[in-house]
């Protein structure tokens, strides 16, 4: 998009504190310029994330349909408004929100980055001069029948549906697909279980990757449990959440064209105070996403270590090999993907307790710890998306279960001998057990050596495929 | 319930390893022995926790029923199991369970001192002696289609669904329903809203309240979406999840048993791998705790500030004088309830984190984090019970408004100006309320000293009671 | 010790309040029992730790003591509050002190629980009636020169101070020994070492052993400077930390008199304000015995998991057969004590959470989450160091390692090729590397069939004692 | 810094695996392009903090000294290294290195991507082509005596030292030497006490900002404690710790060299198997700049509170303005450096988590989190020195008293009949407190209503300057 290039690299921008220097190029007003001076904080790292200004523009583009159709807002200064709110929306204008999440913790700063990016654009559009605030202007029209704080209180719960929505399921449900698929593919390797990180009764591969699509299928329930206290939204409340300088229908309304924009359905909280006081719903979702974070943490370490070795681990599963292990030491694939995503999982963790330290210290009528909150719970819905795709795209599609080795490994599993039992009874089963254990015998040779059965019995008997689900009666 | 009070101090008790000396009044056995031995860390404080105890006293209890009618298990000691496992259950036997949470990962110990209870009890009720495991065995009988792991996980969510539905969610609907109660007695007492701390537009004292009372219904919410996976239960899947020593129509038969014994609707968990070796459940249901601890924080931080004084403080809340603040200093009651209830909340984010790095730390076919997790869990239920009690019995009900404070507050705040907007335009508007506040008057007395409007005009159009709503129109 | 055993099962007691009910045969007095009343949360699990109660002692026995040297305080009261205060700090009086932590966040309930039960001894031991508050009053006399604030703060001090010099440090320290031990003992012994899980260039056992010695050594200089501040108390501050009430001397005598009776060099803080106002030297040390429960974690994990087998694991290690695995399944040894400790380290962090929320939230002259932070902080202490010692007596000491399979591992390691480079070149070498990896041969296998060198050269050349450190040159 | 822009837009780049194509102008190679590819986490806001980049830069050249000085490197190339290595401390090359933290966990990736652009950029120096490893190869040169896993552990520690001496320390010793200033110029102000948020006996203001002061002082001695741990370098351990492939002398030389380079006094650590399968220095470090958050977010907390207003709030400090707080309402100023502070604190506690999780997570010869422990900690360091620095510029610098305020709420507090003990006795004072209470009277009003003592007398012995210290004798 167009910004005014003007002669002079610097325009003057007024807010209710005075003037100040605004670069030429840049669509942000006066109060923007201030906050981007007064809050040198880790620029530019920590800006505020992208999808909360998509959310913003969302915002106030839904808001201007709303006034324009209630009366409350000129239809022509309406139109400019939702056109400029669009090109927010787009993330088109995305270098002209320079604010760092580090301001004031109900995102004033940013809401009013927006009304002055909006407004100015949308003199732009209709032809007049930036700076001027005229005709639109950033709090008269732009900010209309709204204040920082239900905007915030907005934009975040429509920001944080759109990353759950458009990042983090799509990225979920592939992952889970992919795990299902190696569940199947792997149906019938039967390995050596373990608990206690001790050998145990057997289970198959494909019942290990169940357990692991399971845990994902739960943490998605558990992620649209939480999508239903995101759907709701502050707007309507203004700054303390009585609706004033709003009008009936507008909060509903608003609700309605949000849900039309996004494609997402949107309510309007059933109680504002609570809304923007509290940010419970995100700590909620943040849980959620927590949890999930759990799960990863736990197939990554599984396969890491069922893909360890080559010779001195466990060695069942044969990782990809996705860059250089070891120039020297052929076999040596590194888990990388593994320590990414616990790594993910890790800062997941972290995020989940800054946002709860932030979601706890609401004051009164304004939960200050809105930013933080925010880009905490996005930052751990992005980085969980792009961990998921990274790990099933690298290390999930292309693992291999080692045949042989988990073969071996179960044939000389002494947990085997409880198939005996009910054929050479338990104090029989019990020795050949112990002889095999002393010896450094398989079962098989232990067996023949104290003429427990014969060989050919011994196959019959000792099939491992039996034991891997409940018998048909007691 | 009566003990064997045998005339030796010791009776000899064995296990796979050997024999050892255990209390002649206590029902426990070898295992029990040994790990009260090994594991001699923070006794007796940090007992499993009771509610554990009772769990697992309805699982045998359910097995046992399940088994005699599959006929895996005679009728005669299933009947003596019942006995026993219930008064296991009623928690009449709680001091032959003297072991720490700080024992195997598997809570194996626990399940094998409830085995050895009851197979000792059980014995007893038959007539035989005790230490003999007979007829009634320990492992043969009472853990008959069971293992430790899959045990555990089911008593962890069994006890949780009943920490949950008999206290937690009971006290939480008493205290949300003692704030609305106060929100409803408050609706009409208008008072300074704040944002950011400062003075913002006014809302009702009830409002406030009615967005506490929401905050506490949305958490009663988000506690009954999380119990959904507690009702799931792993019993069935025995030592890997697959099953193996158990049969068909066990796992659903067990849950039905429970269902009818708890009066909760208990289900098999659709893949034991996954239940067994995650624990995802609890730490999604301690998320949903734990946003509840943050509303709590909120609302006895919210009051605590409110009833700070008396003289230097806000002043709005009159809190019930429960205990001596100073002898000396008439009027200052410190806000001990809240003070609790703030600790107790950061005690449950505390346990949160200590669950979650235990929820994380699943390997291969079993969580080993499990006792850790489950005695947090149920930490965190019963402090957010007791601990609500206490504020809604000795707080909220005796909480009274200091009206004459509020409205005085009310009235020289500066806020109230947008009131005159309409009337006198926004300049003149600004002009009052800076000549209020340079001079240090009311409102009203600068729009008199500035010839603003009259005194009736004024008392006419500052009306805070209209400045808690949307307008009807734009 | 012997209390009064009136015929009547209760005494009346007074406060500001007014009066109460106390049962007849305990010391307390009415604060204490309104306390006890509105306080009904999680009794009696969460009472105020015993090591806090033994500091309240201390400090009472020496802020008499100084009262009495500066004549503040007549001396046959004083010799009587001594002797009272040192029961208390002897524990022997530990059943007249009910409280949990879940009261007021100065622990001024706590403090007055000390006031009342120490006038009633002193009264008592002075021939005087309980409950009459004469001669010694409670407050006029027991907390003389003193108020809960600053009291509590120092007995947090003075707690912390004692558990980690007396339980703690000597854990650590006998640990540390012993792993120093186990290092010594395996330092032959060459094992494959294991990177990313991966396996590694060798190193010894011994080796690996000093690391997870070196990690306690630290943990250990990290403990003692932890202690520096804990060393300040905060006593002479009295309510606000100006000293109001108190006199020149008094707070530097006091703690020359705790110091005498503790052998604990304790200082008065330097500026008081921050001691009540902030509990930081406690959030501190928390880190510090956190980063310790880091340490143990790692090597609780390394030890399970090179414990792991019997036949599907890693198998480097024997670990002490301390309770049966599984009745069936012979050399199943569960890392129990792994588990243990694994747990307790998990719950170590949690409290660091929740001492930290509480730690970050003081309020102007006073923190008041203090019951909360030093028993968050005393729980971590005694489960560290019970755990060091169940740890060490259950597993270090009992540890073996499995000479033979390590062997085998190590011979069969691919990484040994490196020795070979300066021989037979880097191209030879990795030849030899692939082709052993492809067949499944060892490297000698590998040599020989590749014609790369004699197998006397191979064993002359192939020495993993010479990879275990750097060589003499470059 | 000039790159070769060499015609076509691409070059080829080869590793073990085969080849990759780098963009031209770029000075990474092939495994750097392969990472690029393997983790598209986040990118590029989650890139490995500069300051790691930074550090990797001195320990190349460091490294390469040594090298040369021993003879173990080419002195022509060991130049060429250096300049190179220097080029990428300064930063020059900042982007060259286009990774992401979300790589393997031993941050190998990023070290050879150290290792590819020094060696192409030395290899340009010497008038060499790009991608072709001659004559300086990235593997055999430029890591040399080195390993990833030892390198990382040292550019870690290397970096942590370095922002915390010149970015941390220095925004501390600022902070904290203004709370001095301002605690001194508000010596005179005495104010009335608060704790409980109950009015308490008076301090001075100045008092208690020598609070505030105090707690920076003490935060100050703690990082330097951590520092300690810190400067312990892991270079000379290579892949497992053991020094393998480096020679005696190496590892102290490195370590002179490093200090020599960035006038911090480095030293080798004494286990360096302990220094890479371990980060517990950066996690106790960790601890030290948790404990500062604590002690900021109580200071920042307090002035919010106290310049709470303008009406209905404290109103005892007047906050700078530093943006408009609301257009319509004068004397609202937001403390929007308090909220960006308090957010900051909340988010170094969340960081502290997940660098815990990390921390705790180390497995045999490594610790696989660095990345994201460095990562973490680092942010921690650069967000509070630049939240200490807006916080002291553009808050505490331009704070005020309202010294009328502070006197009014001292005048009216009740607390200050404490005075009046010694001359009008226990039993009058009391009356006098209640009667003003009851009456809403001063203390004044009340003495001389109940004819107490004179005006004169009140006056002569109600002097709360005496009540801020310790009386002269008891």
């Amino acid at each position: 998009m167009a910004t005014t290039a003007q002669d002079a690299p610097f325009r003057t921008e007024t807010d209710a504190l005075g003037s100040m220097q605004v670069p030429s190029d840049r669509l942000w007003g006066c109060q923007t310029q201030r906050s981007l001076q007064n809050f040198e904080i880790n620029q530019p790292r920590d800006r505020m994330p992208p999808t909360v200004i998509r959310a913003f523009g969302v915002l106030k583009g839904a808001a201007a349909a709303v006034n324009v159709k209630h009366g409350a807002l000129d239809a022509k200064l309406g139109v400019a408004i939702q056109q400029a709110a669009s090109e927010v929306a787009s993330l088109d204008l995305i270098d002209h929100f320079p604010l760092v999440i580090w301001q004031t913790g109900s995102g004033t700063q940013t809401n009013m980055n927006t009304n002055e990016v909006i407004s100015n654009r949308a003199n732009q559009i209709l032809g007049h001069e930036l700076g001027k605030k005229y005709p639109v202007h950033p709090n008269d029209h732009v900010n209309k029948s709204g204040s920082s704080n239900d905007g915030m209180a907005t934009a975040m719960h429509i920001a944080a549906v759109l990353d759950l929505t458009e990042l983090l399921l799509p990225s979920l449900q592939r992952i889970t697909e992919v795990l299902r698929q190696r569940s199947d593919e792997f149906q019938d390797i039967i390995k050596v279980g373990r608990t206690h990180l001790q050998d145990a009764v057997p289970l198959s591969l494909g019942q290990e990757f169940s357990g692991f699509a399971q845990q994902l299928v739960n943490g998605e329930k558990r992620v649209r449990q939480a999508l239903e206290g995101l759907l709701e939204l502050a707007m309507g409340g203004t700054a303390t959440g009585t609706g004033l300088n709003t009008y009936e229908g507008f909060a509903e309304d608003f609700c309605m064209e949000v849900s039309k924009m996004t494609g997402q359905a949107f309510v309007s909280a059933p109680n504002k105070m609570e809304a923007i006081s509290a940010n419970d719903a995100l700590v909620f979702a943040s849980g959620a996403i927590q949890t999930l974070a759990c799960s990863l943490f736990k197939i990554a370490q599984d396969i890491r270590f069922e893909g360890s070795g080559p010779r001195s681990g466990l060695g069942e599963l044969i990782l990809p090999e996705n860059e250089p292990g070891s120039s020297f030491m052929p076999g040596k694939v590194n888990p990388t993907q593994c320590e990414s995503m616990t790594m993910i999982c890790a800062k997941v963790i972290g995020n989940h307790t800054s946002l709860t330290v932030g979601g706890l210290s609401g004051q009164f009528q304004l939960n200050a710890f809105k930013p933080l909150i925010i880009s905490d719970f996005l930052h751990s819905v992005r980085l969980l998306s792009d961990g998921m795709d990274s790990f099933r795209k690298n290390l999930l599609v292309g693992l291999q279960a080692d045949g042989e080795r988990i073969k071996q490994l179960l044939d000389q599993s002494l947990m085997l001998v409880t198939c005996l039992q009910p054929y050479i009874g338990y104090d029989i089963a019990s020795k050949v057990a112990h002889h095999a254990h002393k010896k450094n015998l398989t079962l098989k040779e232990a067996s023949l050596e104290l003429n427990a059965l014969s060989a050919e019995d011994f196959d019959r008997y000792v099939r491992p495929e039996l034991m891997i689900k409940p018998s048909s009666k007691p």
